[in-house]
């Protein structure tokens, strides 16, 4: 096997570690994705950064947390200048494409202040995340009284459907995202009662599939070394799958979900309100989970189908040799444990993530098929990938925060050099704000988890909430008031605040460029703190010794005589 | 008199707030600049953000910490991207020129990955930390065995001098910044045994009254609303001053040496080891401040001198009457005070500057002559010239940090909103870090002072430092490890982490916008957590009702046939 040259980084949106069956899963089968865990490493207790799609990718893309890079929600725009994934592998030699979704919103009114446009090579990266665009894809056309959610969303895809003879303006609402009625009617799938319905649309033609040929046609045509991610929207909702995953997993094949009354009785405020939002009100319902599952599960079934076809044709193609092939998703999805829906709460349910990394180096041979519970952050992408493009994550470990996973790959540790790993909300921009009393500066929390245990800081004014994650793995009892375990809080705000406390901004130089300037200071000149020229150290003053100047009184006579 | 129109920010390097009389110099009168304070309001308790600089001004001049700006120490570049005075000023219609210093290190690598160059309007403001350039001169033009320390230091100053006749290839340093002997010979003034002898310049030509008139020939031709940025070298050394100030003040005028013994033999080893690097150690010498006061006293005279020259051109010209003048200094200078020389720490003499700020506006007029001892930031100027501007300063408290002292000046508070002021200084590119053993990113450290307590927290291990403001002033006590002042400094560690773990960085939209994104939340479509369509709300589903499609099947059937 040769040496990973091209990476390919493949991103699922909404896709639940525990639904897949290398993860556990007891019922879902997901022999592809497991073949590939079979050739990698598995990573166990991999955590995003957000728990939403917008800020989690926006720390992956940058290998930077959201405290950092300020994008802590969906469409918050991410700064201009901020340095990306693939603005390293650039300079590191490696291109780096993008086939899918980034959910990246450009800084307009930054790019403007600095006369970059889109139309350009250099606005088009700043405008896209640092990606290259092959097909930018962020799998959401929907449309509301005030219009479309996204006015660029699915249009490649839109039109493939349209030249394929689905009708009407929207075909990735119609078709893709809906089921019909026996009359024609579109049954729309964002209303959870049509789940169960297989969408009206032909296997071949769902998002899936169409968006990893693209990826593949992305790669049969890519020269020198590439980085691609290939990122797919499901199975984020809207929940529906095509024949033949539509009604293929029922409720005998459901996990149980992990809710208790008690929880829920004695939720800490932030909790209670977000598990009384409608969304997590409409989770509570049997109904709507038995709906929702079968779909969710078709979908993460045809995903782990369609990852088989692209691992046959990489192998075919000869990319499995010279390839590193990560696969990961932005979050998870509570489908109704803790009485939420959505992902944007702490709860490994949606911060913990599949990751697994395969690295065709002989190097990772000693590892293949092993799982790993190291403390991984979806940042340490960033300096894995640089790595594979010939760096030294050094070079730019003063922007890029994570740690490349090499080292674990290549047997010569276990360990990542963290003790907490860290997520963070910021909820400013939703109802639930309004819902708290909060105020927009306020309406920010973090997780800090050690593999003991996870806290959860919120501000404005809230106690924190503590698990356990080795005697209550499934989250359940909240130590945040527990006075036995103060002492732990106390610890875990320790790692919490040290993080704060980094040093995360100063970007323009490198720890080797600093640690280089102090050996060099005070020789151009500065000669500062000498008092006697007889004590001065000749190597810094040199240029002054000997010179010989005519006194001012002399050139201000000569002044009023010219 | 009417609204101010227009900002004057004047600005010294290095000049000492107790080294005017109206901040209680009993011996160096300061008349020019007690007149400025008489008509305007003379803060008492104002902290710059680092005590160096380049670091100092990157805050002054983007209105935020230097946690967030990143340019944490002299030459560390300020961000591309990060915005700027100049970029909130010119939104509100008012333009922003540079006469001067600023210490800005432009982001060479992130301009080329942006793709902007000097010799273009955005170019060259990125590059000079947004400002307008009328002069930019750094004051600064030594020259070492690597070099010069600053080759585009002192340029025009310099053609200045040499087509006034002075002679040799830098007259800034052979003339301005230095004496001779009856031989002829340069005597510098980086040695401090020259500081006693006279500038070798006439004093018209000294760089104090050059820059003062770089400032008024460019207020002259400026139209429009304007904010001036005069921003002059002196104090800063050199320690050198031409006729008549050389020479004006002797031991009988200096303040005493604030420091002790028991000060010295106590210290904690951070501050132990800045006391003994060669500069502080060269200032524990009586001969040397001796030899540096009278010339730094002598600058500062002329400083007041030129202030007088400027305020009669300002009255004469009508701009006192609708420009705001703000008069303050990077830092202080230790001058031996704590067993230090320069700047680089956290006490008074150095993080607590003079700030005066006169305003012309009626509303004005009830706080005229009068003394605040507000806790003041020096961040808080880019808001204050925002709302001079007609700005809302909440527009950009998203990305500014201060807060604008207009409610100050015009009685209407009393007080700035925050508990604490902070200093930070960034020690990583210094010798200091190698003798301490620290890493890169370890040497780093924080300064938090409420009214009453000036906490200094240090990465790397170290205990804290604590100063009792109100009973020791003259910082002498450091009750860092006193037992009985535990709960004083967790207070202080609550106050300073909670900055920490404000939202700096979430700066491409503003709270108003997040928070009327929060009532838009679902009206484009995102119709998420409905289970049945007959319980939706039909003003977000309105596009879905009564869609017709074509079943796949029929749809896969034509395209075979087609």
């Amino acid at each position: 096997m040769a040496r990973a040259k091209n990476v390919l980084f493949i991103m699922f949106d909404q896709l639940r570690r525990d639904y897949l069956s290398c993860y556990g899963h007891p019922h879902l089968k997901t022999p592809h994705i497991d073949r590939l865990a079979a050739k990698g490493v598995r990573f166990d207790r991999a955590y995003i950064q957000a728990p939403i799609c917008g800020a989690s990718r926006m720390s992956t893309y940058t290998g930077r947390y959201v405290n950092s890079h300020g994008a802590g929600w969906n469409n918050i725009p991410l700064r201009v200048g901020e340095p990306t994934m693939g603005d390293h592998l650039r300079k590191a030699g490696m291109s780096c494409w993008l086939v899918g979704k980034t959910h990246m919103a450009a800084d307009t009114e930054g790019m403007e202040r600095l006369g970059l446009s889109r139309g350009t090579t250099i606005g088009d990266r700043v405008a896209e995340c640092g990606f290259d665009v092959w097909e930018r894809d962020d799998g959401m056309r929907p449309e509301g009284p005030d219009g479309l959610y996204d006015p660029n969303g699915a249009q490649a895809y839109n039109a493939y459907l349209r030249a394929k003879g689905y009708g009407g303006d929207n075909p990735w609402h119609d078709h893709a995202n809906s089921a019909i009625d026996a009359e024609g009617n579109v049954l729309s799938g964002w209303f959870m009662e049509n789940s169960p319905r297989p969408a009206n649309i032909a296997e071949e033609d769902s998002e899936t599939p169409y968006m990893m040929r693209r990826g593949m046609e992305f790669m049969e045509q890519a020269e020198g070394p590439w980085c691609c991610h290939l990122s797919l929207i499901k199975p984020h909702w809207p929940y529906i799958a095509p024949e033949p995953y539509a009604g293929m997993y029922g409720p005998a094949d459901f996990l149980p979900v992990n809710r208790t009354q008690a929880e829920f009785d004695a939720a800490h405020p932030v909790l209670k309100a977000a598990m009384t939002n409608p969304v997590s009100l409409t989770f509570a319902r049997t109904e709507v989970r038995e709906a929702v599952l079968g779909a969710y599960m078709g979908l993460v079934k045809q995903i782990d189908d369609q990852i088989g076809v692209l691992l046959d044709w990489l192998e075919r193609t000869g990319r499995m040799a010279d390839t590193m092939i990560v696969l990961t998703s932005d979050h998870g999805d509570f489908l109704g444990d803790h009485w939420l829906g959505e992902k944007s709460f702490f709860f490994d349910a949606s911060t913990r993530v599949p990751l697994i990394v395969y690295d065709p180096s002989p190097e990772a041979d000693a590892t293949r098929g092993t799982v790993s519970d190291a403390l991984v952050e979806q940042i340490d992408v960033v300096p894995t990938f640089y790595a594979v493009a010939g760096g030294d994550p050094e070079e730019i470990g003063h922007i890029a925060e994570g740690h490349s996973l090499l080292p674990i790959l290549h047997g010569e540790r276990t360990e990542q050099p963290r003790q907490i790993a860290i997520c963070e909300y910021d909820y400013s921009a939703t109802p639930l704000r309004g819902r708290l009393g909060v105020s927009v500066e306020d309406a920010r929390c973090f997780m800090a988890a050690s593999k003991r245990w996870k806290l959860m800081h919120f501000e404005g004014g809230f106690r924190p909430m503590l698990f356990d994650l080795e005697n209550d793995p499934e989250e359940q009892h909240d130590l945040g008031d527990s006075p036995e375990h103060a002492g732990i809080r106390e610890e875990m705000y320790g790692h919490l605040h040290a993080w704060f406390r980094r040093c995360d901004q100063r970007i323009t130089k490198s720890r080797r460029d600093l640690a280089a300037i102090s050996a060099k200071i005070g020789r151009r000149g500065v000669a500062t703190g000498i008092y006697a020229e007889s004590e001065a150290d000749p190597e810094r003053v040199v240029k002054y010794r000997g010179r010989k100047a005519q006194p001012w009184q002399d050139i201000v006579k000569n002044q009023s005589t010219t």
